[in-house]
């Protein structure tokens, strides 16, 4: 059973539950990648995992600060998330329909980062832990641009109609 | 096997996704409200309550005017959601920091509902489905203020401490 004695314990359960969700989607996005037949979409996975590998050495250092482990909670809602990216990859029909799909499923992933950085940026703002709070809001702010570089690939802008226009073509 | 020939298909599936999520939260929010201590968390949780039904209903009356089932898609993601929440509701320890827990949780859920309503509201701007466009615009915005809602009671503000300083102390 877990145990929140104090805001601190809570601080560390939620930062271990995000270590796990993004060692998760390193796993999963080169998947993703290779199933895009955008290029441009392959690219933009293939740009988040790098930056994913560097959220993971970011939360590794602050949890080299705490002085604990980064592992010991399981992050259900990423499994969840990454059934249902599994379930698009073995979707059949149309390219560009499922490079839709992708990217829906995949803006998932990043709003449940965007919302659990953002809550752990909080605590450690109120705990004092200044140095924790601005790493994690640099994962936060990698986290909302990827959010929107998929919003541009599927809307389009001045220069590309975007995925989700070819899809209904 | 999911079959995405168009992003009519795709919109119909994402439609069904929200639908069985929807469902899911229906069945948690009273659970989340008996389980918080705070006054004004349970009454957040209460109204949200009310809110996601009638998200439903305007689900009910998409569906209706597709002339297709709402049904035939389980949410993945939001099981797992829901079972991290109940890890919350299972967990032993401070009465605030289980608050402060629940609103990590119920935040994590907007968060999913935010990125879901997006995609569907911008695939019926681009088929041309302006009524069903404007009422999954409603509830975005409901999400978002539900979201936005918890921070201000983690946060505080002015007339309040904030159940995040609560749980410090």
């Amino acid at each position: 059973m877990m145990q929140l004695n104090s805001l601190h314990d809570l601080y560390v359960d939620q930062l271990r539950d995000l270590y796990d969700a993004e060692k998760q989607i390193v796993q999963a996005l080169p998947k993703m990648a290779s199933a895009a037949s955008s290029q441009k979409l392959k690219e933009a996975f293939e740009m988040h995992l790098d930056q994913t590998r560097n959220h993971v050495r970011r939360l590794d250092q602050i949890f080299s600060h705490l002085g604990t482990s980064p592992t010991g909670h399981q992050c259900e809602a990423m499994h969840g998330l990454i059934k249902e990216g599994n379930e698009v990859l073995q979707a059949g029909g149309d390219a560009t329909v499922k490079d839709a799909a992708l990217i829906a499923a995949a803006q998932r992933v990043e709003h449940y980062e965007m919302a659990g950085y953002g809550t752990v940026r909080t605590y450690a703002k109120e705990l004092g832990y200044n140095e924790a709070a601005s790493l994690l809001q640099e994962t936060l702010n990698e986290e909302g641009e990827a959010d929107k570089k998929l919003t541009s690939l599927a809307e389009g802008g001045f220069f590309s109609s975007g995925i989700n226009k070819e899809a209904k073509a």
